[in-house]
Protein backbone atom coordinates (compact mmCIF):
# COMPACT_ATOMS: atom_id res chain seq x y z
CA UNK A 1 0.00 0.00 0.00
CA UNK A 2 1.27 3.63 -1.09
CA UNK A 3 0.43 6.99 -0.09
CA UNK A 4 -1.51 7.49 -3.81
CA UNK A 5 -3.86 4.70 -2.84
CA UNK A 6 -5.15 6.71 0.21
CA UNK A 7 -4.56 10.23 -1.52
CA UNK A 8 -7.78 12.37 -1.38
CA UNK A 9 -8.52 15.62 -2.85
CA UNK A 10 -7.67 18.05 0.00
CA UNK A 11 -8.85 21.99 -0.03
CA UNK A 12 -6.37 24.06 0.29
CA UNK A 13 -5.90 27.86 1.59
CA UNK A 14 -3.37 30.96 1.21
CA UNK A 15 -1.38 32.42 2.97
CA UNK A 16 -2.89 35.56 2.33
CA UNK A 17 -6.61 33.56 2.06
CA UNK A 18 -9.29 34.92 4.99
CA UNK A 19 -8.92 32.85 7.98
CA UNK A 20 -12.57 32.58 8.24
CA UNK A 21 -12.66 31.19 4.68
CA UNK A 22 -10.37 28.43 6.40
CA UNK A 23 -12.56 27.75 9.53
CA UNK A 24 -15.79 27.30 7.08
CA UNK A 25 -13.75 24.55 5.38
CA UNK A 26 -12.17 22.71 8.29
CA UNK A 27 -16.22 22.87 9.84
CA UNK A 28 -17.93 22.02 6.68
CA UNK A 29 -15.58 19.54 5.05
CA UNK A 30 -14.52 17.92 8.62
CA UNK A 31 -10.81 17.51 8.15
CA UNK A 32 -8.02 17.75 11.04
CA UNK A 33 -6.32 20.85 9.42
CA UNK A 34 -5.67 22.05 5.92
CA UNK A 35 -2.63 22.67 3.89
CA UNK A 36 -1.18 25.98 3.76
CA UNK A 37 0.11 26.81 -0.39
CA UNK A 38 2.22 29.49 -1.19
CA UNK A 39 1.62 31.56 -4.59
CA UNK A 40 3.39 29.47 -6.65
CA UNK A 41 1.21 26.03 -5.58
CA UNK A 42 3.68 24.48 -3.31
CA UNK A 43 2.96 23.81 0.09
CA UNK A 44 4.33 25.06 3.20
CA UNK A 45 2.02 24.47 6.19
CA UNK A 46 -0.72 22.58 7.72
CA UNK A 47 -3.04 24.77 9.99
CA UNK A 48 -4.40 22.73 12.54
CA UNK A 49 -8.11 23.91 13.54
CA UNK A 50 -6.80 24.18 17.20
CA UNK A 51 -4.59 27.56 15.69
CA UNK A 52 -7.77 29.10 14.10
CA UNK A 53 -9.50 29.11 17.77
CA UNK A 54 -5.92 30.84 18.56
CA UNK A 55 -6.32 34.00 16.73
CA UNK A 56 -10.27 34.18 17.72
CA UNK A 57 -9.49 33.70 21.40
CA UNK A 58 -7.71 37.03 23.27
CA UNK A 59 -4.62 36.82 24.86
CA UNK A 60 -4.97 37.14 28.18
CA UNK A 61 -7.52 33.94 28.07
CA UNK A 62 -5.05 31.93 26.01
CA UNK A 63 -2.48 32.09 29.36
CA UNK A 64 -5.63 31.47 31.70
CA UNK A 65 -8.62 29.39 30.24
CA UNK A 66 -9.96 30.27 33.38
CA UNK A 67 -10.35 34.19 32.77
CA UNK A 68 -12.21 33.47 29.80
CA UNK A 69 -15.07 32.49 32.52
CA UNK A 70 -15.26 36.17 33.30
CA UNK A 71 -16.31 37.34 29.79
CA UNK A 72 -20.19 36.97 29.54
CA UNK A 73 -22.10 34.21 27.95
CA UNK A 74 -23.31 36.72 24.73
CA UNK A 75 -19.79 38.66 24.20
CA UNK A 76 -18.33 34.76 23.97
CA UNK A 77 -20.50 33.73 21.20
CA UNK A 78 -19.54 36.25 19.13
CA UNK A 79 -15.84 35.19 19.87
CA UNK A 80 -15.86 34.88 15.82
CA UNK A 81 -16.12 38.02 14.70
CA UNK A 82 -12.56 38.55 15.83
CA UNK A 83 -11.29 36.36 13.44
CA UNK A 84 -12.45 38.60 10.61
CA UNK A 85 -10.03 40.66 8.55
CA UNK A 86 -7.42 38.37 9.57
CA UNK A 87 -4.97 35.62 7.34
CA UNK A 88 -4.32 32.55 7.56
CA UNK A 89 -0.65 33.91 7.51
CA UNK A 90 -1.11 35.49 11.19
CA UNK A 91 -2.83 32.19 12.14
CA UNK A 92 0.41 30.31 11.84
CA UNK A 93 2.46 29.35 14.40
CA UNK A 94 5.36 31.88 14.76
CA UNK A 95 8.22 29.64 14.48
CA UNK A 96 8.03 27.21 11.28
CA UNK A 97 7.38 23.83 12.13
CA UNK A 98 8.19 20.60 9.71
CA UNK A 99 6.22 20.18 7.15
CA UNK A 100 4.58 17.21 6.76
CA UNK A 101 4.70 16.21 3.14
CA UNK A 102 6.24 13.03 1.03
CA UNK A 103 5.05 11.75 -2.50
CA UNK A 104 2.91 9.45 -3.49
CA UNK A 105 5.02 6.30 -3.23
CA UNK A 106 5.67 6.59 0.21
CA UNK A 107 4.52 3.53 2.28
CA UNK A 108 2.13 2.68 5.40
CA UNK A 109 5.43 3.22 7.62
CA UNK A 110 6.83 6.28 6.28
CA UNK A 111 3.39 7.90 6.86
CA UNK A 112 3.10 6.91 9.93
CA UNK A 113 6.14 8.18 10.84
CA UNK A 114 6.03 11.28 9.40
CA UNK A 115 2.02 11.69 11.54
CA UNK A 116 3.44 10.66 14.37
CA UNK A 117 6.75 13.06 14.02
CA UNK A 118 5.24 16.16 13.19
CA UNK A 119 2.07 15.18 15.45
CA UNK A 120 0.27 16.29 12.46
CA UNK A 121 -3.30 13.71 11.44
CA UNK A 122 -2.59 15.22 7.68
CA UNK A 123 0.26 14.40 5.51
CA UNK A 124 1.04 16.48 1.81
CA UNK A 125 1.50 14.80 -0.97
CA UNK A 126 3.90 16.61 -3.84
CA UNK A 127 4.08 14.98 -7.25
CA UNK A 128 6.98 17.00 -9.34
CA UNK A 129 7.09 19.75 -7.00
CA UNK A 130 2.81 19.80 -7.48
CA UNK A 131 0.56 19.26 -4.55
CA UNK A 132 -1.76 16.43 -5.60
CA UNK A 133 -3.87 15.86 -2.41
CA UNK A 134 -3.47 14.40 0.96
CA UNK A 135 -3.90 11.54 3.19
CA UNK A 136 -5.09 11.87 6.70
CA UNK A 137 -5.05 10.05 9.74
CA UNK A 138 -8.16 8.56 9.53
CA UNK A 139 -7.96 7.03 6.28
CA UNK A 140 -4.46 5.18 6.97
CA UNK A 141 -5.94 4.07 10.15
CA UNK A 142 -9.34 2.95 8.22
CA UNK A 143 -7.02 0.63 5.89
CA UNK A 144 -4.22 -0.67 8.47
CA UNK A 145 -7.06 -1.78 10.57
CA UNK A 146 -9.10 -3.03 7.72
CA UNK A 147 -12.15 -1.46 8.57
CA UNK B 1 -23.37 28.75 24.46
CA UNK B 2 -22.21 26.43 27.04
CA UNK B 3 -20.22 23.22 27.09
CA UNK B 4 -23.76 21.03 27.97
CA UNK B 5 -25.15 22.30 24.55
CA UNK B 6 -22.60 20.59 22.41
CA UNK B 7 -21.69 17.87 24.62
CA UNK B 8 -21.43 14.20 22.83
CA UNK B 9 -20.65 10.86 24.50
CA UNK B 10 -17.24 9.86 24.10
CA UNK B 11 -15.97 6.27 24.04
CA UNK B 12 -13.62 6.56 26.52
CA UNK B 13 -10.01 4.02 27.39
CA UNK B 14 -7.88 2.86 30.16
CA UNK B 15 -4.49 3.55 30.69
CA UNK B 16 -4.11 -0.26 30.63
CA UNK B 17 -7.14 -0.77 27.75
CA UNK B 18 -4.79 -2.62 24.62
CA UNK B 19 -3.78 0.34 22.19
CA UNK B 20 -4.87 -1.43 19.76
CA UNK B 21 -8.50 -0.98 20.68
CA UNK B 22 -7.90 2.83 20.99
CA UNK B 23 -7.15 2.56 17.62
CA UNK B 24 -10.19 0.82 15.95
CA UNK B 25 -12.29 3.62 18.24
CA UNK B 26 -10.52 6.28 16.39
CA UNK B 27 -10.65 4.54 13.40
CA UNK B 28 -14.34 3.22 13.33
CA UNK B 29 -15.85 6.75 14.84
CA UNK B 30 -13.96 9.21 13.39
CA UNK B 31 -12.87 10.96 16.25
CA UNK B 32 -10.24 13.31 17.07
CA UNK B 33 -8.88 11.76 20.02
CA UNK B 34 -9.45 9.35 22.91
CA UNK B 35 -10.49 10.28 26.40
CA UNK B 36 -8.29 8.20 28.69
CA UNK B 37 -9.80 7.48 32.26
CA UNK B 38 -7.86 6.34 35.26
CA UNK B 39 -9.22 3.16 37.51
CA UNK B 40 -11.90 5.60 38.87
CA UNK B 41 -13.39 6.75 35.87
CA UNK B 42 -11.37 10.40 36.53
CA UNK B 43 -10.31 11.26 33.32
CA UNK B 44 -6.03 11.46 33.18
CA UNK B 45 -5.05 12.41 29.71
CA UNK B 46 -6.12 12.86 25.70
CA UNK B 47 -4.79 10.17 23.36
CA UNK B 48 -4.44 12.19 19.85
CA UNK B 49 -4.26 9.61 17.33
CA UNK B 50 -0.75 10.50 16.11
CA UNK B 51 0.82 9.02 19.47
CA UNK B 52 -1.07 5.68 18.72
CA UNK B 53 1.25 5.52 15.44
CA UNK B 54 4.09 6.33 17.62
CA UNK B 55 4.20 3.15 19.05
CA UNK B 56 3.58 1.61 16.16
CA UNK B 57 6.78 3.22 13.93
CA UNK B 58 10.37 1.88 15.22
CA UNK B 59 12.61 4.48 16.74
CA UNK B 60 14.85 4.61 13.73
CA UNK B 61 11.85 5.84 11.47
CA UNK B 62 10.76 8.25 13.84
CA UNK B 63 13.74 10.00 14.16
CA UNK B 64 14.05 10.23 9.89
CA UNK B 65 10.94 9.37 8.06
CA UNK B 66 13.09 8.54 5.13
CA UNK B 67 14.30 5.62 6.42
CA UNK B 68 10.85 4.16 6.83
CA UNK B 69 11.63 4.07 2.71
CA UNK B 70 14.20 1.51 3.09
CA UNK B 71 11.67 -0.83 4.81
CA UNK B 72 9.85 -2.78 2.08
CA UNK B 73 6.22 -2.36 1.23
CA UNK B 74 4.95 -5.91 2.98
CA UNK B 75 6.49 -5.67 5.81
CA UNK B 76 5.37 -1.76 6.14
CA UNK B 77 1.95 -2.65 5.69
CA UNK B 78 2.16 -5.13 8.78
CA UNK B 79 3.03 -1.82 11.50
CA UNK B 80 0.10 -2.18 13.47
CA UNK B 81 1.29 -5.72 14.40
CA UNK B 82 3.37 -4.32 16.76
CA UNK B 83 0.55 -2.65 18.54
CA UNK B 84 -0.20 -6.20 19.82
CA UNK B 85 0.38 -6.58 23.49
CA UNK B 86 0.65 -2.43 24.05
CA UNK B 87 -1.15 -0.50 26.66
CA UNK B 88 -2.51 2.63 25.98
CA UNK B 89 -0.37 4.14 28.82
CA UNK B 90 2.55 3.23 26.71
CA UNK B 91 1.15 5.99 24.06
CA UNK B 92 0.68 8.29 26.10
CA UNK B 93 3.69 11.37 25.61
CA UNK B 94 6.30 10.63 28.61
CA UNK B 95 5.63 14.07 29.84
CA UNK B 96 2.09 14.73 31.37
CA UNK B 97 0.78 17.24 29.23
CA UNK B 98 -2.03 20.08 31.31
CA UNK B 99 -5.46 18.04 30.36
CA UNK B 100 -7.88 19.89 28.40
CA UNK B 101 -10.66 19.83 30.95
CA UNK B 102 -13.62 21.88 31.90
CA UNK B 103 -17.34 21.58 33.41
CA UNK B 104 -20.74 21.89 31.63
CA UNK B 105 -21.08 25.82 31.97
CA UNK B 106 -17.84 26.64 30.41
CA UNK B 107 -18.51 29.05 27.25
CA UNK B 108 -17.68 29.08 23.63
CA UNK B 109 -14.61 31.56 24.85
CA UNK B 110 -13.67 28.94 27.60
CA UNK B 111 -13.80 25.93 25.14
CA UNK B 112 -11.86 27.47 22.53
CA UNK B 113 -9.03 28.82 25.03
CA UNK B 114 -8.69 25.78 26.10
CA UNK B 115 -7.88 23.87 22.51
CA UNK B 116 -6.03 27.12 21.22
CA UNK B 117 -3.92 26.27 24.82
CA UNK B 118 -3.49 22.81 24.89
CA UNK B 119 -3.62 22.30 21.27
CA UNK B 120 -6.44 19.66 21.49
CA UNK B 121 -9.32 19.41 19.27
CA UNK B 122 -11.01 17.66 22.15
CA UNK B 123 -11.85 19.04 25.62
CA UNK B 124 -13.36 16.79 28.10
CA UNK B 125 -16.17 17.72 30.34
CA UNK B 126 -16.63 16.67 33.96
CA UNK B 127 -19.35 17.03 36.39
CA UNK B 128 -18.87 16.55 40.06
CA UNK B 129 -16.04 14.62 39.56
CA UNK B 130 -17.48 12.74 37.33
CA UNK B 131 -17.12 12.33 33.29
CA UNK B 132 -19.98 13.09 31.36
CA UNK B 133 -18.74 13.37 27.76
CA UNK B 134 -16.80 15.44 25.49
CA UNK B 135 -16.70 18.71 23.07
CA UNK B 136 -15.02 18.65 20.01
CA UNK B 137 -13.27 21.20 17.56
CA UNK B 138 -15.38 20.36 15.39
CA UNK B 139 -18.84 21.31 17.06
CA UNK B 140 -17.19 23.87 18.15
CA UNK B 141 -16.45 25.30 14.79
CA UNK B 142 -20.14 23.92 13.66
CA UNK B 143 -22.04 25.74 16.08
CA UNK B 144 -20.06 29.47 16.16
CA UNK B 145 -20.06 29.79 12.36
CA UNK B 146 -24.04 28.58 12.37
CA UNK B 147 -23.17 25.57 9.89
Amino acid sequence: MRARDLLAVSPVVGLDSPVIDAARLLAEQDLPGLIVVAADGAPVAILPGTQVLRLAVPGYCQDDPALARVVDEAHADTLFDDLHGRTVREALPRQGRELPVTDPDATALELAALMARTRSPLVAIVEHGRLVGAVTLQALLDRMLGS
